[in-house]
């Protein structure tokens, strides 16, 4: 049986029966892991996250160096009931890392030391608090790449990636995380540390477990360590973008994509036609284009061999614009150009920050639904809100945008209910790479089978049996 | 704390403290399933597994049609005590799917109905029991392909290469089945049936849930229905032979393949010296090259554009031969010479079980150590024996087989104790894509921390508190 549509937001929360923290719980930590690094003034950059929407309150963060320091605060606080929340970068867009209550905060932003590339196999091991873009450019210097890439990937950290299940601009090309993980050390609500799977690309002799990781948002246990493969460094990296006049054409041209670019294809995005006036309002970069549009498309392809890719997608372009399919198009010629193309993309969420008083989605769609949910958007609301629609259409990953010219209470809470419930019954899923956390902690059971619940809730139980850890968040207790 | 390296293979099971299976029973079984499909006669096919090495017995075969029905079963099973083992294929190398005492069988053969292809983004949903090759060929219509191959295509279902966490000839190309599974329907060991997943390419909405069932050998439940992201059909397949003097060649060779042929590598394959000259002596088969070479090396490329393929290959093949890499290179010009070389490496196994008792691995190895291990199996086994070794090179993933002239009792008690532990010393897996089941049974432990085997153990728990699926197999009960 699937739970029916939620009609309204509102769930009061109650503060669960966690120990709240004393002087000598503070002490133990400081023996644990250093005085200096038990924080209990100057935390808003911990209890809020980086949206500013969200903000909690908490005794203390805790900063371990290590997965042994780990082990031994979390067996301190599964045995005293001490509610924590654990946060990697604080780049999380639906404050999953945001303390609700008074839980700690127990941050991996120290556990960064261990990076070990295994080069023959392209097998990297590394400390969960390195950060994304720092793997990376380390990487770089042996012709290997992260898979994933994303805004965040100055401050976002490793195993916060895994935690989140984040998906990027490149997953398309390079697949979920789930391609790449082979395996993690995990601390779990008990403070036990076991490492699951291990950094062989074949291994079939236990259940899969490290995969469970992904997505699980610290309800299972800290990240402290991630093994996984990387990828090589594109030789090559070409960037075109078309201006199209439909949403059909826009498939189409996803599946002319599909069959011209093939292996190469990296990126396939869409800006509405919206969404780059709203650019064009509101920051200093122009379109492309002399002209507008109804629909951008940005396409980006990785390659190991420069002229291959440039025929491949010079084919492509001619052939969008020779079908008719495009009303225009544009091959990057330079570096500038190419950054200029993503700049327009990128930007797409600051200049809807811009816009006014903002209410942000990330949903995922089966494609022949993928732009309806922005056009039946614009006609609920009409002349109430703007709507503006830009993402990752080769992953079928919407971020619908709506903005008014300050705060309206009536439409918020009418807003979430109406898209959630919408993106659901048709098929689609109502947080695409951002998560549950706390923003959509009342969303969480929506089109969910009452068995797969339980499960979840039961899985959290063999790792988190006192439920100390992110409470009020993806998976439901027994409240 | 891992457990200490094993020393004997020798373990004796007793039955499990499972019901007898009464007439009432099979009443029961005939009034659910119909009674074509309670088979008590003639199961010799279902009892014994298709190497012909494992046997065993059971009172009766049942063959649903659905997943309520399998639903209906389990759920008695699961109330009466009866021990049920899983069966799809029956194509497996480790006995998993065959019964030891008198566990029930039952076969996922007749659901097979549903097939669905979302083209826009190349999602499939299809029922467990279709088979991968007649999957393949719906899909070939569409210019889609299953993204794994492997030799027993034509008799393997798609929930047993779930399941048995299939790997196959291109892996390195298309990633495992994690890089593609979205969602599967399980029927745990209560009966329950459980959607997990979906079919979206991104939904962070919950646990991961899905991807634990790969490579889960039936201790979860069992998979009734399928849904994974499928691949474009590769418009251009080009394949090439490389002769090569020494393993750390072989190793330069797919680095070089790495970089040449970039997004094109699908299959990395190496056959050693004695293993041609096994194929030569048993088989039909004349190898490629004239000479006698120490190693061989069989190359895949797919791709969406034949010239550019082509060149890629030219340029890789050149280079190898002429950094002297490569003692000799031939590319396949017709379909006739892809398929002679592919036979090659394909028939290698067929040859080595020609050339007496044989002992087959199918282990994992970090590459430095990836050749040792066979060399140091033929020091060890002097005269005994002869060695072979064919495999995946590009995903790590030997096939070792020893053979002797006739049983040999005193090496059949060394030799896996000796692999196995070599393997797990130098950081492989002593099962790189087969699986436990119960041919490797008396090892599974091995190298496995007590966290990680009580981890898996509480995990079977949640989806079969009886533990009525698959005993005596990959996870240890409370014995």
């Amino acid at each position: 049986m699937r739970s029916s549509l939620i009609r309204s937001a509102t769930t009061s929360l109650t503060r669960g029966n966690f120990a709240k923290i004393s002087s000598s719980d503070l002490s133990f930590f400081e023996r644990t892991v250093g005085s200096s690094y038990v924080k209990t003034k100057d935390i808003d950059n911990y209890t809020c996250d980086w949206t500013k929407q969200m903000k909690g309150s908490s005794k203390c963060v805790l900063i371990p160096s290590s997965t042994e320091e780990t082990s031994t605060i979390l067996k301190y606080c599964a045995e005293k009931r001490i509610a924590v929340v654990v946060q990697a970068g604080n780049t999380g867009l639906v404050g999953g890392a945001t303390p609700l209550f008074d839980e700690i905060i127990l941050s991996t932003s120290r556990i960064n030391n261990n990076f070990h590339l295994e080069e023959s196999s392209g097998v990297l091991t590394l400390d969960a608090g390195i950060i994304l873009a720092d793997a990376d450019y380390l990487l770089a210097e042996k012709g290997f790449m992260m898979p994933l890439d994303l805004g965040a990937k100055g401050s976002c950290q490793i195993g916060g990636c895994i935690a989140a299940g984040a998906g990027g601009i490149r997953l398309l090309r390079y697949g979920s995380l789930h391609s790449h993980l082979l395996g993690c050390t995990l601390v779990d609500g008990k403070g036990t540390i076991i490492k699951l799977g291990g950094s062989l690309r074949k291994d079939n002799t236990s259940l899969h477990t490290a995969h469970l990781t992904i997505g699980s948002e610290g309800q299972l246990g800290v990240i402290t360590s991630v093994t996984m493969g990387v990828v090589p460094r594109p030789i090559s990296i070409l960037c075109a973008m078309l201006a199209v006049s439909s949403y059909s054409h826009c498939l189409r041209l996803l599946s002319l994509a599909r069959s011209k670019l093939g292996e190469i294809l990296s990126s396939f995005e869409l800006i509405d036609g919206e969404t780059m006036k709203c650019v064009e309002r509101h920051l200093p970069i122009k379109n492309i284009f002399n002209e507008p549009h109804d629909f951008y498309l940005l396409i980006e392809t990785h390659g190991s061999n420069g002229d291959h890719d440039g025929e491949k997608l010079n084919e492509f372009v001619e052939e969008a614009l020779g079908a008719e399919l495009a009303e225009d198009g544009v091959a990057a010629h330079s570096e500038n150009e190419r950054t200029h193309m993503w700049r327009l993309r990128e930007e797409s969420p600051i200049a809807a920050a811009k816009d006014g008083y903002i209410y942000k989605f990330d949903v995922s769609l089966p494609l022949e639904h993928f732009y309806r949910l922005t056009e039946e958007t614009r006609k609920k609301l009409g002349t109430r809100a703007r709507v503006y629609c830009y993402g990752h259409l080769g992953d079928g990953n919407s971020h619908l945008n709506v903005t008014t010219d300050g705060e309206d209470e009536e439409l918020k809470k009418e807003l979430s209910p109406f898209v959630y419930n919408w993106v659901v019954s048709h098929g689609g899923s109502i947080s695409a790479e951002h998560g549950i956390g706390q923003l959509k902690r009342d969303y969480r059971s929506l089109g969910k089978s009452e068995e797969e619940i339980s499960l979840i809730r039961s899985l959290k139980g063999v790792f988190d049996p006192h439920r100390i850890l992110c409470p009020y968040k993806m998976i439901p207790s027994q409240e």
